[in-house]
Parts: structure tokens; sequence; C-alpha cells
């Protein structure tokens, strides 16, 4: 296959594509809208999962795990949740198959059909509060903070790899509370969490706000989110809170006996993020030559490469790698030595390039003579000879320096796309040609918001936490608004 | 809910029920056969993946995911896998659920009936050979060694928390080679791994074996194994690794060009062990007062309870814990200092003991006074007084002791219930009366050892690897043999 990438100007979306493939993160399966999830691909989940899972554990949750089948009846229980997400999705009706009668094939056991039909998690909350009605009996038994790591299903009709999938990796956490004000805070601060993650480790500037009625999760009072921008101009939604009020306590009877000594319904929170981060970790910071990877989520931080002619010259450059190896590991940095003969530096400058490795070296009987390594960039393709003494610390700076400077430009980029417009045709101008959000006054009326979708394809992505407060006329009919609202295309 | 345990002499079977739930372990759920993993449970299963998944690094593997479902054809690729595992499992017919005609229920849309059944994973060979088609050309490709930490799920009939349920997690590794030789050697070095993470963590003494071919893996060449022995004197199979010769290469039609430029089948191997091993754990160390936990696998390895009469006394203790605790942490303990006012110190002292944590100080003000705490085992019960002086270095070698000691108990209790046979009547007798693994002679026939089954219930487990070539005859047909074999009524 060929290391080529379609360049973005010509074709955003295949250039997305192709990338995420080459690149080994991920491919499709024989499985409709299922992806395989590459090592490479993987092992960036996986940092970031330990982040997520060091940063929830900090904040006083614990893991625990749910079953991945859920009975039908269960999702009837809440009435808004059940449109929301028992339509979609797998559904497991047999337990067993048998070699047909002509011995010649496999087929379904009538036979084993199941009494109630079992769906394969969409998310959790139905099975979770069934479980909760059981563990919450008293104030005691509260916070009750807990996470889950899970695979789930949603029978997507169009997918694309990371992004919309029909079975994907996330985290669920679901949580149980005494008062109303306490869950709405353990709302707000896993958004200040999330939001926390996305700009710290991913290098990746969010929005923090919260959903329109109309954009909420199914059975939320309030859903709380952080929207990113893509480099095409096209918002994502990276991670949402959700406060739940009592409606799954009231849906599956859970109630507690208060300080007080009275029985309450329990407050409830729900907030997850996905392996859809991954798509937007590419779609921030990688170029038409490959990946870039911020260095805190890079499973490999430095690459060294190899130069030379002949087996002396590689072995005088392994002696001195090796020491430069164990300097750099106690400052921390991930490094890997690619001295395979079997492939041409050339090649493995490509390969790295592609994979969006944040710094590599490249060292050869030259280097050697003049104790110096050259030293290549992935965020601004640059190169320099850059001397061997002290070469951990440099590295190491280097590696920070890299991930701010990823962040910044990406907020730079961001901020510039966020324009006020004041009348419906600024508003479509805007959506068209500069694209990104657009802050705009609105009526706080669906309906309103249901038009402009149907006009422009824009959704109302969120109302910031920070909006000033401002008087202004609604964008589309002109009714009166008391603060601005950010539209967008978004994936 | 009381804390009283049924005596494992009594029923162990009981027991052990009871133990799983009441010390928060785990719990059915409202699905027939699938567990919830409580958070504590859920804890101790998280240390063992660390372990494992550092020890599968360590030896070159990298992680990836595949998908849940696994269309229905592509088991019945590999004949014998497919009478193994397509059986009972969780078959997919449908990816929609509408609103019933009289608007009242939630009902299977007829219409959205799947062209072709998907079945969720009891196993992933299949689904991972279909991809490793693509991803192996060349010699330059393998070894492939790849891991998957993933839910599976296997329609038991009769199900028991974590030692059989309907679904549970695991990790299942899927390697590929270029030989034969390599791929055998990849296979005992796994069953290397696991006895290690099982003696050396679980604390669990296990006998290397290999399985004979009635008991292999379906499509396995061959099926090495790690049996341990249960204080029941029942036997339990704790993690197997299974040489699946080119089976799965030519079912999937994955070719690689070799050094000499010729196109072979590649070599192939599987490993697994799952959330089974917290069952083992249990019942390899706990006792009638509930939990006893080795200290590398407890979430808590020290738990610190203050004494007191009134706050003043508290906030003595507390200044003084503070202290201790960062001492502690420094030497790598993880402690819990448990100052809930809500609940007495009797009753914390029942709760950790209950859950099996290692170690437990009280410190009072009469300790204040001293300079002492006092100190009690989990897995001897015995207390002592001892002095707060150096106290991080004592709590630190007394962990390393604790789980020496418990390593030491198992191995001692499983190695007297290996008992050498000549005779049937001998075999049935150690059989029913003393229990454990019956070292026997066997002539090497199938029909033989489905007899003995039906005769007694007790399976051949394993043959060791290290079994000695000794002339005997077998202890059924009185045919030659030339080793022993470890028979047992197992898990």
């Amino acid at each position: 296959m060929s290391k080529k990438l379609t360049k973005r100007e010509e074709d955003y979306s295949k250039w997305y594509n192709e990338l995420i493939v080459k690149a080994d993160l991920a491919e499709n399966s024989g499985v409709r809208g299922m992806m395989v999830i590459k090592p490479y691909g993987y092992a960036i989940w996986e940092k970031m999962q330990a982040e997520l899972d060091r940063m929830f554990k900090e904040t006083g949750h614990e893991n625990a795990y749910f079953p991945l089948l859920i009975p039908k009846s269960y999702f009837s229980k809440e009435a808004s949740h059940v449109d929301g997400f028992a339509k979609e999705c797998a559904v497991v009706t047999h337990y067993r198959l048998k070699t047909s009668d002509d011995g010649k094939k496999i087929v379904v056991d009538e036979s084993a059909k199941l009494e109630e039909e079992l769906i394969i998690r969409p998310t959790s909350e139905t099975i979770i509060w069934d479980s909760y009605r059981k563990w919450i009996q008293s104030y005691r038994d509260l916070p009750l903070l807990i996470n889950q790591w899970a695979n789930v299903v949603r029978w997507e009709m169009r997918t694309r790899l990371f992004l919309r999938t029909a079975e994907f990796l996330w985290q669920e956490g679901h949580t149980a509370h005494e008062t109303q004000e306490e869950a709405i805070e353990e709302t707000k601060q896993m958004q200040r969490v999330y939001a926390d993650f996305a700009e710290n480790f991913m290098a990746m500037p969010v929005i923090k706000g919260y959903k329109t009625e109309s954009e909420r999760f199914a059975g939320a009072l309030e859903t709380y989110t952080i929207e990113a921008l893509m480099q095409d101009g096209k918002a994502l939604q990276a991670g949402t809170s959700h406060f739940l009020g009592q409606n799954f306590a009231k849906a599956f009877d859970v109630k507690f006996t208060t300080r007080k000594g009275k029985q309450e319904y329990v407050w409830a929170t729900s907030w997850g993020v996905s392996t859809r981060l991954m798509g937007a970790l590419v779609m921030t910071h990688s170029d038409d030559q490959g990946l870039v990877l911020p260095p805190r989520l890079a499973p490999i931080q430095l690459v060294i490469i190899p130069i030379y002619k002949n087996d002396e010259q590689l072995d005088a450059v392994n002696t001195k790698v090796d020491k430069m190896i164990v300097e750099l590991r106690v400052k921390g940095v991930s490094v890997k030595y690619d001295k395979r003969t079997t492939y041409k530096p050339g090649w493995k400058f490509a390969e790295y390039e592609l994979k969006g490795v944040p710094l590599r070296i490249a060292i050869g009987p030259r280097d050697l003579e003049n104790g110096t390594v050259e030293l290549a960039r992935r965020d601004t393709l640059t190169k320099e000879i850059i001397s061997q003494e002290n070469i951990a610390e440099t590295i190491s700076s280097l590696l920070d320096e890299i991930q701010n400077n990823l962040f910044d430009k990406a907020l730079s980029f961001r901020d510039n796309l966020i324009t006020k417009v004041e009348s419906f045709e600024e508003f479509k101008d805007v959506l068209e040609s500069k694209r990104g959000f657009v802050s705009a006054h609105w009526d706080g009326t669906t309906e309103t918001e249901e038009k402009i979708k149907k006009l422009t394809k824009a959704t109302i992505r969120c109302i910031a936490n920070d909006a000033k407060e401002e008087e202004g006329a609604c964008v589309l009919t002109g009714k009166i608004s008391s603060k601005r609202v950010l539209f967008a295309k978004a994936y």
C-alpha cells in the first residue's frame, strides 16, 4: 500500500479515512459498521484510558462491571430513554445454533428462543439502576460514584472509523447522590475533568457548555458537553455529562433513608467519552504527511534511527544509542530504537512521520565524530543538528514545547473560527464560506432550532457555560434573546 | 445482611456463594447467568489485569481490539471449532425494536432482520484470523503477537459467580509465527507466564501440564494448562495456552512469503485467562471468617482504624496516622484510613476481616502514649502490639511474609492431595475420601478416559509437563502405560 495520502484540501473525508488505515490505527472488519482497532491505535486509546482512569479515581470514583445484555423490558421503564436508545440496537433472540437437517449448514435452533429478547447495551443506565436499587438503602450508601469501561453497540446506519461505529469502546460513569445540588456539582465536575483531559493531554481546546432540550441525552434534565472544532471547520461533541434528576431513581424505584429518616428518591448523573476521541485527536492535529500526536498520548515519543553503511558502523552507533536510551528512560521519555536491517532509513523516516511520532533522531558515523545527532520535529517538520550532551533534558523539554505548541496552534485555529453574526444572511454566509462555530442569538424554541437545522444543516452545539447575558434578537425570528448560543455543522 | 458466613465444612458451595456476595465481589444480575462485578471485586480484577498486561508486554505482545459480533459463517470455517463453540451462544438476529401497534409495548421490528445472524463472540479466533489474512504477507510481518482484553458470552446452563458465567471478562492472546517450533515455544512461554502469575501474585500453586485429546480446545493440536487445587479438593483449570498448528491459517487462508520466497501457511497459538481466576483466588485462601487476599492483589493492603472516645482523641490519632500514612505510601504500601464516625471500630474490624485486607492497625490514646499500635494479621488471625518506630518497614516486610505464607500453606495443602494410586479400587477410594489429584497410569485411549469419567466423575486434568517416563499398567484396563496422568473432579 502506498503511503501517500490524499491532501486535506482535496478531500478531507478521504484524507481522514486513508490516514486511519495507513497509520495502522483501525480498519473496517467483516462485520458491517464494526471496526478493528489495531495495536498502534489501541496503544493511543490505552494512554487515553490510563489518564482518564487516574482522573476518575482522583475524584473518588471506582470501577465496576455490569452485564452486556439488557432485558428488553428494562428500557421501557424510563419513557424518554427508550425512544432515544432502544430503537436502533442489536437484539439477541436465540441462545443456540445447530447443524441443519441436511448436515451442511449451521442454523439458528428455533427451539432455543429466549422468552424475553435481550438488547446489547447501547448505554447502561437501565441495568445499572436496576442494581443500584439493591445497593442503596441509606444516606450512608451515598454518594455512589461508579465508572465502567465497556463496549456498547448502537446500530448506526452510516458509520466511519472511530467517529461513528456500530460497536465502540467507552467509559460510562453512573453516580447517585443525596441531593440535587450534589448531583449537579458532580455533572459539572466531570465536564471539567473531560475538558482538562482534552486540553492538557489531547492538546485539543474545547468549549464547555450545555445542550438545548432537543440535543439532550434521552432521560436527562441537563446535558453538559465539551465541543471541539476539527480542521475542516466542523464541530465534534467530545464528551457529555448528564444530570438525570430523579428520572432513573423513579423508574427503578431507588429510594434511600435520608439523614432525617425520610424516604426519598436519589439524584443521578451519567457521563461518558468514547473511542470517538481517537477521531477527534486525528482531526485536530494531523497533516498531509500523516498523524501528528501530542507527546502525552504518543505511544512512542521519540524514535531513533541509525544511519550506517556496514556492521562496524552500526555497532558503533548501537553502543552510543544504548547509552542515550538509558538516560532518556530515566527522564521518562518513551523511546524506540529502530535498528531493523530489513528496512532503509528513508522508509523508516516516512513510516514514523506517518505515525505521528513527535521526535525523530537520526545518528550516523559523522554524528559520532562530532558528538551530535540530527533531530526532526513532527509538528513543525523542521530538522536541526544538536549536541549529544544533555540530550535527555533537551528531548524532555522539547516534548513539553511540542505539547504546548500543538495546543496553541489548535486554539488559535479554533478561536479564529468562532464568528459572531447578527443576521441570518450573515449566519448562512459564515457557515458556508468560513465555517466553524457561529455565535448567534436564538429565541430559545425547539421550533426555531429545527428550522435553522433544516435550512443550514447547522445545529446548536451548546450554550457556553460562560455565555454572557446580553440582549439580542434571534437570528432567524428576530424574537428576544438573552444569550448567544454556538451553532455549527457537526460530526 | 448478616456478615456471618456458612462454614466451609458445612457446605463449601454455599460458603463460596455467600462469601462472593457478602464481601462485595460480585452478585447476580437480572439477566440469567450474567453477573455484576462490584467495585471491590473489580479492583482485584484490575490488579490482576495490570500484572498480566505488564507480563504480556514484557514478552513482546501488543493489545488490540476486534469486533464483539462474529458472522455465523465464520464459525463454520474451522470444522472442529464450530462444534466446540458455535452451539451454546447468544445470537443476534435483528437490529431494531419498535413500539407495538397498540402503542403499549416495545417489540422486535421484524422488518429489521439481519441477512446473516451475528454471534456474540464466545472466543475470537475466527474474527481475528479473518483480519490476520490482511495483516500478514511476508515473514517480515511475523511473529504477530497480539492480545485482547474483552468480554465474551457462552450460554452456560448452570452458572456460578466468577466460576462459570454466561458473560465473562478475559484476555485472549492470538499469535502468528513463521515456524511450528516458534509457535510451540510461544505456547509454552505463555503457560510459564500464567504459572508465574498464579504462583507469585495469586499465591496459588499450579501444575503445568497438557491436556488429553478430548479435553483440548476446539481447533487446537495441543492445549497446555495450569491446574490448581481448591480447598474442597476439586481441581480448577486456571489458564490455557493452545498450539493451533495451521488450522486457522488454512481455514482463513493466511499465507506468507517465507525467507526463501515460498508461500506457506502461518502457525498459530491462542491463550487466555478470565475472571474465573477470581473464583480460584477465593477458593485457594479464604476461610470461615471471609476473604483472605494475598498482599500483591489486595486493593487495600493495610487498613488503619482509630479508637477514640471523643473528638479530641480522634484529632490526636488523626495527626499521628497522617504521618504514618506518608511513610507507608513511600514504601509502596496501599493503605486506607477508615475514620468514618458513622461506624464503630468493632463493625469495621469485622468488615475488613470479611474483605480479606491482609493487615489491620488499631490505634488509640493509649497507643499514642506508648508509641505503639495494635497490628492484626488476616492470614493467621493473630494480633500483636508493635512499636510505631520503623512502622513502614515492618509493614512492608510483613506483607512479603504474608504473601509467602499464603503460597506455602496452599502448596503444602496441594502437595498433600496428590496421591499415587495403583488400582481402580484405590483410585475410587482416594477420590471419594481424600479427594484432590489422583496420579495414575492410563492407557492413553479416549475410551478409557470416558469410562473413568462415567464411573467416578473424575477427568484427566493434565499430563504434567515434567511427568516421568515410567512403565505401568492402566488403572482401569491394565494396559501398558508410560506415564502417570493427573485425575480429579473439577470445577
